[in-house]
């Protein structure tokens, strides 16, 4: 183990939360960083294969047992930037001297850092995991709007009673509904993709506070060119590489997105498990897939636990998202001092959303069935054909006809013909709640 | 307008919250001050009277309109005390000149000031403010108490379907419900009443970095015997005048209190909320008061308002914790410079739960009727009495008369004889709601 | 006053905090409503007019004593919007009595509200007043950014020490350091600006639940084109209008962006702070304007009071957040019952951060000084220099030279020339501080 | 792998954060449970012994592998439960079988679960975990304390400029400062303290819905008492299970007041980072351990990352808090269904805080020395007498004079005597830093 490694370790005993391995991995795609040095001659070229081939090794994830650094370390990443540095040199120091007989140690700093410091390297890898780790996101989100659509079809002549203020209201269909659903997430979607291209923009090359001191004019921007090209990514450097190490605006940017997503998500799941609750003293609108028993201790029970995953999801989402934004309030000069923290929490909203929207699609919203005569019983029921009547009688007639009818149990239109004076045919030709639902 | 007011007024034109009026009139209560000072001989006996007296109106509030800035001004609030004590020196001056002819005018630093400091006095004026403001907010939270377990007794005996995870589970009473309503309402007022004595302990004394540096020894002690008689309320000097005025660990801690107040109320109410859904497609369980048209467009449509202002107020009281929080989390050295917004926000939420909390009571929970046929209804259509077979017959049994019965539709008891094995006078015995809710 | 403003007055005494008047303005823009409805036919021209003459009153504040009602109310903001309708029955009913002698009253549902409902109505409201609101922010912003712009063009050459960790690191100047913060600025300012298209999209045509139930099917359309050209601003129909009453992403996303925003101004207001720490126990770096004396107690100091009401600003506009992320994620089906919570906490935090911006460039940005001996002594007595050493030396014998030359408190050209067996030519060609910060 | 346990893991693959060990081993000491029932006559003696010792064996740690659930499953934590009363059912029919020839399995819920629910179970886990970490939270808490105040000792003479406003004030000691430390977090602790005797109430005994159903009426209350003697803590059963299963006001409590102890390490964190700014251009009054190279391109450069690592980890408290705020604030009926996260939160914000300090204790302040020479060289040349000489000339002559001072850029003394009309006999009388301090 390197030197700052163990050092680290035993500095830094703090959680059971290790560096994230996305992390990891893209600071070791400083392999790029090699080859530019190499091809601007700054390395010698056997030396930068070597350090460049460790690195890929490592960024591949085959050394992932070298990198046990606490997440909860200084606030620059340094310590595992210089983990990964270390490993790297043993590395290719091996390799050279299997090679080559007796050979100088490649050196962490001189040689593999070379142009290179943790307070452009570590904000670049920082953003680098989190686009690799937003495609599995948009994935997923994908997917379960493609489901809400699914249902929303499915639902798109079944009329039900429209609720507001969970009072009912005036008939919509479950496709109206889960149509905006899918509308809801749709704004998220944009929100997450408008955030993406500021992540695009990384700091690298700005070496130690920006200015790009001990690094070649052309490192940057080649080191970028060559993560965009190997990662299928529109990787550039940042406009303004001081703000790109003291600021993390663009990372809060994608988690306020992020923040969206959840905020829509939490209201679906809640719709969805109150139209599923029940099985007979609930809504009992939606019957949601019996993935499992659902109590250790009352027979038969099933209840709705992919809505609950994902609602404690959004909750996590939603607390992340607080400790992000007190975090890169709080950069002091040339260094914003929060960023493993930042790192952790993002990759971990990335990763919990796409998971939990995964799961909810596949294990909840595919498998939904609309409980339709339940339907077709409530909305029958209710008193939601009153909103029809306005543009004939008035709000205040019918607000009359509408308290009369709740008070004595009975139906809407027999309190319209008893009371309001309205003749069978136009309350029939009125009163269309299919209609009404799609006018 | 004092020199320092008007300074204040034109530098800070920021938003439209002004500094809290209890904030104001707490801070003239350094009345105390001057009694102290002129007790102790520092101050001349008629200036020291002048003062108070001049103080004493302040506090009673009738010189309101005299204190205009904005509650966005210097973090110590420094501007709000020197508008305070200029106001106070202005009147006193007046009342001199009026009384004994050409008098020197009262000096606000020298005189009214003496022996104090903004670093000392706000903080205490923030406490002050604080314990006064907390009052309202126990007596609503001991009224609504009262009536969530008038609302218990009254339903002691009636059986329910009792619901976890929104699904149908074992029977309970509303007696229980509203009794579990009123039991997480009083975790949140002892943590209230537990956080309250480090509210009265005071920062008075420290004058600028807590060290008390141009104040007589006594001054801080007196001052705050002189303010617990006159406030009745258990004022003490801080133990720690340093952490009283860098710090405020104290405010942070009730405000986690009211926090915790806020998410046991944001439970209740929409608990409430969901027991009143309806009329006729919802749970239906409760009857809430009717107290206005619900809807501009809608006829007829009653919504659970009282419910909906108390959820918001509980969100609010959320977000601030988090302001406050962030505030107090950065001071730095001898001083927390973000006093003003820790006033405001706390203010804010002892006031808006206390009148929330009110409103809640008596146009709601006050008026609250079980809808009995339908709670009926519900429980006795539901699968609610299989747990109560499970010692008879297994886990694994019930579960499959459960699901049969769900699956067929039919009654859990129909179920049990057809499919179960069970003979009717054991099923009748074994399962029995009120018992179950009541064992 | 109207019954429901009536009602909603005694029902809702919670709180100091009315609905925002730029709520009420907004909904009394529905005299376009008016306007259109009279355009295709549906109310009596006269009667429009009066409706639409009386409603414009209201827009231009003539009427704001009118609307008392709590922001605690409803959490549709039906109460408010019968307020308006209300008061416009009332004043158009004045009119036209005044006109035409006896006439029927205006009603306040029937004919203000024709084609409406709060549903649709309030949302679009709460998106015409953030939209209103965004322009003097946007025109703050804009300010401060020019201020920084300034700064950093006066600071261009000037040569400091560039800290990380709150420790010296290499050269920077003020005009890098400055063009850092414009450059965090625009990042948030851009992100305020894509969040605004998604506010430009409103609700109106939706009526209760999203169909469009009881209005005309141009009618939202019409009302759109009218609002952009009045308030020129590019206003449309949602895409989808369940979506825009259910749910709030749009305006989340908008407060997320001023959450960025708040994100970057806390870290820039704490720098500036930082550097104008003194007078002479502190960095000392920039002199701050003196704007006004700082204590009660202690003659001659100055504080940084801009910096603070700024980051007091920030702070509440990251609780508002939190409010405004639980509130939007908890509606449930065809509404989110939070709105004016929604409103007044977005319409704050614009305010709060464009008066601020503004306070903070007029009174503090626009009048820094550099205190150039200062700068100058402390970027001279400093080890920044090292780094310049490591291509040349490693890094392994810099560091040594840099611990030595802080061990022994001597300066760094010493140490190197002592110990480090550097030659005086050597070491002035590679440690230029003006090159090490602009390579 | 038991049947409930694959299902879980089949529906519920998300994130990395499996179910925290620690409610596992709570989960695993319902090995009282059999121990009570066995005692109670409910289960035969043997396989009561034997369902025991696997759960303690389980408790113990001895099975950690067989618990590989994700923690974002059913807000329940039902598969957890049933993951554990699997495991103990497969270990204990071995047992069994092993020692008394072919018997009959020991079946999860009739036997295992016997007189239990997951809705009892999980909340006592939650508790009895929570316990379990306060403790060595307490213990680095105390250790933390007993640093400051060792500092404090250590500091009790030194004069250093006080500072407020970042703005230097008047004098003040290293012992007061560091004994303000100590009281910030001495209030913190005690909000701790009081925060416990909630959370040893436990729901034990109330089964499904808090109504004991399927339990003997003794069970809850034995069992609290075999787990306050085993694991040495005061539990009792809840005084209201409904209450303690519906809500998590007990748990929110403490988190509550570890958001108040984040609070003040954040404070005190931020000013020793201030404090040891440098070495040469920051305010370099304290000399910080130097554990690691700080930079992996700048030579020699030292960082406070112990400072950095813990003002991250109250960040992190401060997320986490408002997540648990959210999840607890959403509870339904008769349970709250965000209980994994509130337990992850919770365990995860004790072991960060407990973690955190006793590093920044050990290798942050046990190791920190005054810069005796830098600290009075900057409170000599200050301006901090100034306002000793306010009682004897007054606030404005004594501004004007300091004002004068710092224009001229002339020690304080000079002015006086020169300006102010002051013999040097008086000025030295008068001001006197360490009596300043220490009055």
């Amino acid at each position: 183990m390197g030197a700052q490694t163990a050092r680290s370790l035993h500095f830094f005993a703090i959680g059971a939360q290790r560096m994230p391995l996305e992390i990891v991995h893209a600071l070791a795609q400083e392999r790029a960083a090699a080859e530019v040095n190499g091809g601007l001659g700054l390395l010698d070229p056997a030396r930068a294969a070597a350090i460049a081939a460790a690195a890929a090794g490592i960024a591949d994830g085959a050394f992932d047992g070298q990198f046990p650094l606490s997440v909860w370390q200084t606030g620059s990443g340094t310590q595992s930037h210089m983990n990964v540095n270390e490993v790297i040199a043993h590395l290719a120091s091996d390799a050279l001297h299997g090679g080559q007989g007796m050979v100088r140690p490649v050196h962490p700093n001189d040689e593999v850092n070379l142009g290179q410091s943790t307070n452009d390297v570590f904000p670049t890898a920082m953003h680098m995991a989190a686009v690799a780790r937003a495609r599995p996101l948009l994935a997923s989100l994908a997917g379960l709007r493609a489901a809400l659509r699914t249902q929303a079809a499915a639902g798109h002549g079944i009329v039900k009673v429209g609720r507001t203020h969970l009072q009912d209201a005036t008939p919509i269909t479950f496709g109206q509904e889960f149509g905006g659903y899918d509308a809801q997430m749709a704004l998220a979607e944009a929100a997450i993709r408008r955030a993406l291209p500021d992540v695009h923009a990384l700091a690298i090359g700005g070496t130690a506070v920006g200015t790009g001191l001990n690094t070649h004019p052309a490192f940057g921007a080649q080191v970028a060119a060559v993560l965009a090209r190997r990662l299928d990514a529109p990787f550039v450097v940042a406009d303004n590489l001081f703000a790109a190490m003291a600021g993390h605006e663009a990372l809060v940017g994608l988690h306020g997105a992020l923040r969206t997503l959840a905020v829509a998500l939490n209201k679906i799941a809640c719709d969805i498990r109150l139209m599923g609750s029940g099985p007979r003293a609930g809504l009992g609108e939606l019957l949601l897939p019996a993935n499992e028993p659902g109590s250790s201790m009352m027979p038969g029970k099933v209840n709705p636990t992919q809505a609950e995953a994902l609602t404690m999801v959004c909750a996590q989402v939603m607390g992340h998202d607080v400790a992000i934004g007190i975090a890169a309030s709080q950069g002091q000069f040339e260094l914003n001092a929060y960023k493993p923290l930042i790192a952790l929490n993002l990759l971990d909203s990335l990763r919990l959303l796409a998971d939990a929207m995964a799961g909810f699609q596949v294990h909840c919203i595919d498998g939904i069935v609309v409980d339709a005569g339940r339907v077709q019983a409530l909305v029958g029921n209710a008193l939601v054909g009153v909103t029809a009547l306005v543009p004939h009688i008035g709000y205040d007639r019918a607000s009359h006809l509408a308290r009369h009818a709740q008070a004595q149990g009975m139906p809407l239109r027999q309190a319209a013909l008893e009371l309001g004076g309205i003749s069978a045919a136009d309350y029939d030709a009125w009163v269309d709640l299919r209609r009404m639902a799609m006018p």
